[in-house]
């Protein structure tokens, strides 16, 4: 079980993901990336699969086109982790290598 | 530019694609598959985004875990087309591959 982040770690979220949103009704943050076309939104969705399994920490996510939308959350915490701060980082990370 | 499902095209859908569902909203088909892991939901999409880039038709579509939502319509027709169908069955066929 993750224990949820604390006030201080919560307050830190504006500061290290500036671009991600604190959801409104549930304990999540998410964020649109967009892509040039669909083989890089994918390639882009693809490395995130694979760490999302190697962490056994999913994103609730969708994609049309080139838009990638990704809402983070810890179902078993019932809401924001340290999980999600890491992978929101591998997210951003990965965005730039298939940004073009 | 596609041509729109003609009536009586539109009538075979219920046939063709027992499990898909026509939207309210929009002239669109929408269907959930369910897999037991992520590993299998990923692998599938990742087959249809093969497919749908070779036909440069693509889903819109969201992923929690083990579930995959799938939306199909074509934007450039407002509504659904011959291309939809077609697609629908690439997945229906794909999701037994990854069914276990």
């Amino acid at each position: 079980m993750s224990t949820k982040l604390s006030p201080s770690e919560r307050n830190s979220i504006a500061q290290k993901l500036p671009d991600w949103s604190l959801s409104e009704n549930t304990d999540a943050i998410s964020k649109r990336y967009s892509f040039k076309t669909f083989p890089e939104a994918f390639a882009f969705m693809t490395h995130i699969a694979l760490h999302a399994e190697a962490m056994d920490h999913h994103p609730d996510w969708s994609n049309c086109y080139n838009k990638v939308d990704i809402k983070l959350t810890t179902h078993d915490a019932g809401g924001l982790t340290q999980k999600d701060m890491t992978l929101a980082q591998i997210c951003d990370d990965a965005a730039e290598q298939y940004a073009r």
